[in-house]
């Protein structure tokens, strides 16, 4: 079995620490890591010392507050598209699968898993996307062709995350504005488990199960054997062209489920329209409104991702929306 | 006046150094500063501990490779459409000014100023984006307002920078794949000089001259008066929603005369008729291909940026483009 990592801060305290989840309580680990690269090569480089740093006497999880367990100062690659039912309700279900569809978040929307969710000034149409991000083990500096027998040379671990979204902000600008769409502040939630695999946990890439709520209601729930590119396939098209570093995150994509979704095709008719920004941006966000009510201050969104034994358990996200 | 810092390797040998220019002549610095970042904190420290390192005896820049002055673990944040002639040749002169158009590069990309750029496999529609590129002095961790008069405590300097493009590939998945066909290796020459500014050099940021040629013949050539989006304006945008680290960078856009320009309306409106990828892909460059020959291997680009009265001069590039 793998190891539940957990970065958090004591109740009435300010410093962060770093312990071992197991049940409902933390083992703090004797060595404040700078980062969880700094603290995933101390563990792949003795799992026998670094298992000799923890204190017998835990704390329990109800006297904490979890931090995200990825730190900011990395690379963000995220998926897009890349389950079926996503893909249909996005207008997209005639694409082959021939090609990946990647775009960066700013590492900066990283915060913690029970944050709140800022809606930034002027946004109507804030969405969810629950995903299974993998953590990076080493560098890929150079195109690899990684088999999917190989993966565990190449991921460390794995991280509930929510890939948060201002819809109105994508089609924003002319030609699609991912990024800002996709990097605000808070707009990714990650943790609270950063669980590091040993090799026989590979096999429940395919077996995990995420599940959203949405102010109680479940809105997605799927399994990661319904994913279109596999991770081994994914990271060998990024390495391509892109180089990686160890600790950068691959947020694997979303299942369907998305406020933005059922129309999307035909905002999207209409945001391709070439008339001007603030036409075209209205139209888009009015045809949306009048299909769904999208995220607002004071609701509330729950997420987590197991595997169906229970083996896996990435831990559980429960943030409240709030205005900036 | 500011100060010219290069980063180059004798002939015959392998290690990097750094220097500064003057005319033909190049001034060793007596300390191997691991990036950019760290070279700066030193200059602006105390300018003159760090000018007291230069050695007397200079290298000649014909005895020398340049590397990039700009190392790659940084953020390169990148300008869409912020010149009027390029906005109209993209087919989006009808967009209003009001919302900046922001995508990220993944910064190996970074390459060496003359360095031969690698048109990948399967890449038909390679070209160029001449562009100013700002480096930040300072982290800026949150949203804040810069004024122009207050640009340089957030602007260290200023480097000549090529946004190369496989406009191919950005089309090749739905919804735009900016990240991707920007981002291949060798797609973003930097350098030979990291311009350190002094306060009095900021009013050239609007006396820029860029000039780009292909084959010997002049394809870009435009003043950095005509930018739409100005630095100060920018950074303050960016700010709003993500954080940036001391020596990431900027790139300010481009302006009119790159290869896919002139009917990229034509082929924006195949592309965004949702038909399948392949299908989509290949019409739009046959459609781009009976227009204009793209980048082909064996080809070479001549880029530089100067101020009209020469005080300031970011050097030149010189690529021959090879097939990956």
């Amino acid at each position: 079995m793998g190891l539940s990592i957990v970065n958090y801060t004591r109740s009435g305290d300010f410093e962060s620490e770093w312990g071992v989840l197991s049940d409902k309580y933390i083992y703090p680990i004797d060595e404040n890591f700078a980062n969880h690269h700094d603290l995933m090569a101390a563990y792949f480089s003795s799992k026998e010392d670094f298992l000799a740093r923890q204190h017998r006497d835990p704390v329990s999880v109800d006297a904490v507050e979890f931090n995200s367990p990825i730190s900011q100062n990395i690379q963000l690659f995220c998926q897009g598209l890349n389950y079926a039912d996503h893909r249909e309700e996005s207008g997209a279900s005639e694409y082959t699968d021939e090609e990946n569809l990647i775009f960066m978040k700013a590492s900066s929307s990283i915060c913690a898993p029970n944050a709140d969710i800022m809606r930034p000034q002027g946004c109507e149409l804030l969405d969810y996307e629950i995903e299974l991000a993998l953590v990076l083990k080493q560098a890929v500096p150079a195109p690899i062709e990684i088999a999917s027998d190989d993966l565990p040379n190449y991921v460390a671990g794995l991280v509930l995350s929510n890939d948060v979204s201002a819809r109105d902000f994508m089609f924003g600008a002319p030609m699609m504005q991912w990024f800002r769409g996709k990097s605000h502040r808070t707009f990714c939630p990650m943790g609270p488990v950063l669980y590091l695999m040993d090799k026989e946990d590979f096999k429940y890439l395919d077996e995990l199960e995420l599940t959203l709520k949405w102010n109680g209601v479940v809105k997605q729930s799927a399994g990661t054997e319904q994913l279109i590119h596999k991770p081994a396939q994914i990271l060998s098209e990024i390495s391509s062209y892109a180089a990686m570093r160890a600790g950068d995150c691959l947020l694997t994509g979303t299942p369907g489920g998305v406020l933005a979704g059922a129309n999307l095709q035909v905002g999207l008719a209409i945001i391709l329209n070439f008339t001007n920004d603030e036409r075209r941006q209205k139209k888009f966000t009015k045809a949306q409104l009048a299909r769904t009510r999208f995220l607002e201050p004071g609701d509330v969104l729950e997420l987590s991702i197991r595997s169906r034994d229970g083996a896996i358990d990435l831990g559980s996200q429960r943030n409240t929306i709030a205005q900036a």
